[in-house]
């Protein structure tokens, strides 16, 4: 176990960024886990904003802890894209404009030299993900955004595999005859359930797609009731995909799609219900009740990129807001 | 590390057993994981005849090696069904004729107080495989025989999941309009490409269903090159599935549709290159650079059982023959 004072005499606590498209979420957790701060900022473009952004993540939070005696011990930032293994390097980030971005020379040096560390964003979501559901057992995590991946972690330890394509899930094809998939292939889960995909599909524009699309189907319309259809086939597809790979204890649903709340979730426990009735083996699944939905809003990315910036290291990083 | 020489001072051995549906393999194996003697018996049917099969491949290693100052100080047993988790109990073995079946009570007692395992045999296979390729990395094995199911092994740990379904990715359905599987989905990967299923939708009987399909396929037959084609689909669908979840290191084919050798190996290869060419993304996965197909006839699943039952504990078994 960590101590909850470090060698400073100050209480110690882990940074974590989840570092999107648009917006960068940021926490502090103390030693059991728990979020002593939290905030939210505008992501900037390229490579240097990235770097300022995360800095400024950092600073922001300090200032809200500053009449607290405690020390930032790690920094983890979950970005999307693919580690470099046994690096804090990430590549290919291509929404935040980043084809290569090393966390070692772009932001460890201003901040102190404290221990900072990367990681895809679905995989941290996973850490956290874990971590939520009492840090017992195997969970998968569904990432239902723009794309679709999952992260599992057993016992504690995330899946990594051998190529970093582990969880990559969103691009198993599960229709010949489905629509085509930007990665080439036909019917991926990817193409039937990615905000991404559906959006351009419906193309209509608007700043929230896909609620515009379930809102259409209540509505009756015919292309958006078959839209919503795929959507929830694919994300029941993935789901049985986990559950008879991994057998997961459980399937944690996070990532924008699960901004529609109740109403996805209805949707998708319908169609499984569906695929029990014509299937006893899919009933003895259980499947509904190895579901769960994160809370909207929840931070549980930075939550987890905290908790894998912990493992790099505990070089304490100066506050000097109490120096 | 174990000792090469027991506290008896002979050397000891482990024994597996692949108990399948018509022959049982049984092999002994020293600490370097060689195989010292292999033996291959009729199975019985029912959970005596089980029982006295397992005892009877015992007993033919110990002829075997009667001339050698040896032990026995584990037996492991690989057969169809579920493990009921922390018991050497095997549950719905059904082409066993066997619905529970306890090695504690039905086998231990007769083997003088050995320490015995039972493992699915798909399970135990994946421990082989894992063996045979080195003991380092994740592999998947993938065993295409009557069913379709996979065994994942990462870093020595079989992948065993909350409910005993890890890996059983044959009833992951890959084409709504695919044929029915005896599961009650449609288009399962083992309605594709499971033996026991192409089989049936052949319809013509036979010693070897599945090598008159290919020979009809080459001869032009369209029936048979419609079932070859679906089942090569399927084979190729459940690489993708695995790559995409585990990420492995390699995938290894085994069960008994490899006897078809290169034949098999050709079509999937053409399968996966035709996906590849239509997907950048799947042409990074490099699908048949991680595939490999076992030696015919390997006893893989007996040297996976023996493996399993070393870790159940190291208490000798009196060799009577050396008393």
């Amino acid at each position: 176990m960590e101590s909850a004072v470090s060698s400073t005499g100050r209480r110690p606590l882990k940074v974590g960024l989840d570092v999107g498209g648009t917006k960068t979420d940021a926490v502090a957790i103390d030693a059991r886990g728990e979020i002593v701060a939290l905030r939210r900022l505008r992501t900037g473009w390229g490579p240097d904003a990235v770097a300022d952004t995360i800095l400024a993540a950092v600073e922001e939070l300090r200032l809200e802890l500053r009449d607290d005696d405690v020390e930032f011990v790690s920094v983890g930032v979950g970005m999307p894209g693919q580690v470099v293994p046994g690096t804090a390097r990430m590549r290919h980030a291509v929404n935040l404009g980043v084809t290569d971005f090393d966390m070692a020379t772009a932001v460890a040096p201003r901040l102190g030299g404290v221990a900072v560390a990367v990681e895809n964003d679905v995989k941290a979501a996973a850490i956290g993900a874990y971590a939520l559901h009492g840090s017992v057992g195997t969970i998968a995590y569904l990432n239902l955004g723009t794309g679709i991946a999952a992260g599992i972690v057993s016992d504690g330890t995330l899946w990594r595999g051998a190529r970093g394509t582990a969880g990559e899930i969103g691009h198993i094809s599960v229709d010949p005859q489905g629509p085509l998939c930007r990665c080439g292939q036909r019917g991926c889960i990817e193409a039937l359930a990615g905000g991404g995909a559906v959006a351009e599909r419906w193309g209509r524009g608007g700043e929230l797609p896909i609620r515009d699309v379930f809102d259409a189907a209540d509505g009756g319309d015919e292309h958006a009731m078959a839209l919503r259809d795929e959507l929830v086939s694919g994300v029941s597809a993935a789901i049985r995909v986990l559950v008879l790979t991994t057998d997961a204890d459980a399937i944690v649903l996070g990532g924008g799609l699960t901004g529609l709340g109740d109403t996805l979730m209805t949707h998708v426990e319908r169609s499984l219900a569906q695929s029990a009735r014509a299937s006893a083996f899919m009933t003895s699944l259980r499947l509904p009740e190895r579901l769960r939905m994160l809370p909207q809003g929840s931070a549980v990315a930075a939550v987890g990129a905290a908790l894998i910036g912990s493992t790099a290291g505990l070089t304490p990083l100066e506050n000097h807001h109490h120096g």
